[in-house]
């Protein structure tokens, strides 16, 4: 089965002035990720009619069409109107969704518009899709041979109107079942490395569909197949499976801090952290999950030797030998995050995150990161190969990662396997 | 003077592949938004040749054209043989960006390229442009009438060799003298009160181009003028000065916790800080500004109430009268983190970032921010309508903003004015 041919366009002036990026395609593309379809381009443009009806006019017949943007009820907001002109059809004033966005405007303690809402028009041959979130509702039908689909431009909207979109979408026959698909999200994995351990898997089961993207906390590999080939693909799934082993954090879309936080709260455990180089950094990404107190008693940021040796404790004498970024020290800085926190294990980082501060033994990226636990600390170093934020953000994946190793398995400082580590000291 | 109409064209799979938003063309946009241009539309393009030479058959003669994207060495980047082939031009083979680049694989440890690099393939008629961060040069030069400019689509790259990009096209005489402007950066307003503040502004002074965002510290507005219209600019922003007043933290491209770290270090005084709803995310954006530990001592993030007391030294009592979200706390936490770490200064917060722990009386988006300097603490309330991330993210932006305004003026916990902020206790 050939796939589908998808063009998206996306609307707004503000994609134009270096307001805003357009995020919303991504969100169309990932929508769309488990059907047989081929997102051919993008056309990025101005609220204008004429530009949209030159962007609709490089689609072609049988294409599916994503719009998004222009729907509001302002005078600016013209989508839905070059649209009907486009495709040479009359708007038409729906009583049903007048209805719907009159309630929506009363719930509110807004008073009713006076012409009606302009919002309730639809281009004949064109079904409304109720927002779930918003006022403007998405729109969808087939226009000039085309399979065309109308969503607000608002994030939030569009991801809500999302599901119903690829509903009728699949009602209009553009979309086939989804495409059975893999997911794997690795961490302190480079993309060439994940590649590597692909490889032989790839060549082994030709005519599956393999893309890969780094995500905030690592690698994630993706394999869809066609529906046919459901046992190729569960074949191939298993040989990933070896191949990948302990390196994958999540077989769906969970976010790694979200993944320790379940294995941490289903052990009833609790965790404290100590924090030099990611200075906040590792403490924000725990608790940027909700329900994240339930198992984080808290932590320091020592970025002063000073507060290393107050706060947590740290011998002067070790920070003396070898400086603040070294396994010592590290594993110091976790039992005394552990010790004064209470808690039943505590990370720590220390490193060199750059720009300044590397030297020839310790380059900018070099990063020590230790694990406290009932049977004591351990420690492994690494060296990131980025910038300052690159550093700081592998350092808060790698100690996410080293907790959740420990959580689910016995090698967690894998020096063979991943991929920034470095030998002891 | 009609403003030059620039054209748009970002290459790459993974643009299409739910992988990667394009956001290369917000930066190529804001690097030319003092220049009298206007930006027509953005094409999104595939890895091919036939794709990117019709995204190029689209853009008119006397158009500027920015591509990026697709300058690699592998054999999926085909950005510069399509343009050239686009253009009708031999690629040639340039000795000394060849020399540069082997230079720059020596200083790595790399070996050299058998076959030479086609990263110093140049199409007739173009320009390198030296990468100060990676190896594929930008590219300029007038192709079919068109003023083209190829940038890789790394970011960091992109935006390292955007300077050298505008230089040339200023060469290249596509772009006039730059448009007089002016920026304010403005923190603890929304966009409407900004609106509402410059709205007199804008009605005394028309003809001028204004401009609104909202940016990771609060709202942006620019405005630009004709050459011909300086003195105009020149009154409107003496009156914006004066409509915005103390909520301005920069008048140019700088980031608030940059602005408060100048502020700190030309004092010579030091900051702690504190961190209950924020997590973190306070100190990380503190650290996140290369020479922090000039000023930054640490902090300590007290989740557990537990650890508000044996951290910070807050008293029980304080916690079981009020709760952990009030004034009171707020200000023992910030009195406790400057005595502990030994700072001239400490910031503390505490609320309710969400989805839960609401309640009738302080509903999600409550939060206390305490400063302790050496007269004593003080605190004020706010209360902020997003979701967890939004919320946590104003208040680290309030934050900062409430000890940039002790260092520079007094009204540090301006009820009148600064949009979040709410009544005693």
């Amino acid at each position: 089965m050939t796939a589908a041919t998808v063009r998206i366009i996306a609307v707004g002036d503000e994609l134009l002035e270096g307001r805003t990026s357009d995020t919303n395609s991504t969100r169309m593309q990932r929508a769309l990720g488990v059907y047989a379809v081929q997102v051919r381009d993008i056309a990025v443009v101005a609220d204008r009619a004429e530009d949209i009806a030159a962007a609709l006019d490089r689609t072609g017949a049988g294409d599916i069409v994503l719009v998004c943007g222009g729907l509001g009820a302002t005078r600016d907001d013209l989508t839905r109107e070059a649209i009907a002109a486009w495709a040479g059809v009359p708007l038409v004033y729906r009583e049903d969704v007048a209805a719907q966005l009159a309630e929506r405007r009363r719930l509110r303690g807004l008073p009713p518009l006076a012409a009606g809402d302009k919002q309730a028009a639809v281009p004949a041959g064109c079904e409304p899709i109720a927002n779930p979130v918003g006022s403007a509702p998405g729109l969808i039908g087939v226009l000039r041979d085309r399979r065309v689909a109308v969503m607000p431009g608002v994030p939030a909207e569009l991801e809500a109107l999302l599901p119903g979109i690829v509903e009728g979408l699949r009602r209009l026959g553009a979309l086939a079942e989804p495409r059975p698909t893999r997911l794997w999200r690795t961490a302190q994995m480079t993309e060439a490395a994940v590649a590597r351990l692909c490889e032989p898997v790839r060549a082994r089961h030709p005519g599956l569909r393999w893309s890969w993207w780094i995500g905030e906390w690592g690698v994630d590999v993706r394999i869809g197949a066609e529906p046919r080939d459901r046992a190729a693909l569960d074949a191939a799934a298993a040989d990933v499976d070896a191949a990948l082993g302990d390196t994958v954090y999540a077989r769906e879309r969970s976010e790694l801090p979200l993944v320790v936080q379940d294995l941490m709260l289903a052990r009833r455990s609790t965790l404290a952290v100590a924090e030099s180089c990611t200075g906040g950094l590792l403490a924000a990404a725990i608790t940027g999950q909700a329900g994240s107190s339930g198992y984080y008693l808290g932590g320091v940021v020592s970025y002063a030797d000073a507060a290393k040796i107050e706060l947590l404790g740290v011998d002067p004498g070790e920070l003396g030998r070898h400086g603040a970024v070294c396994g010592p020290v590290a594993e110091q800085m976790a039992r005394g995050a552990r010790a004064r926190l209470g808690a039943d294990w505590a990370l720590a980082t220390t490193g060199i995150a750059g720009p300044g501060g590397g030297s020839q033994e310790k380059p900018v990226g070099t990063t020590w990161i230790a694990l406290a636990g009932p049977d004591g600390a351990r420690s492994g170093g690494f060296r990131f190969a980025g910038d300052r934020d690159r550093n700081r953000r592998l350092a808060v994946a790698a100690a996410l990662d080293v907790l959740r190793r420990e959580l689910t398995g016995d090698r967690v400082f894998d020096a063979e396997r991943l991929s920034w580590r470095i030998s002891p000291r």
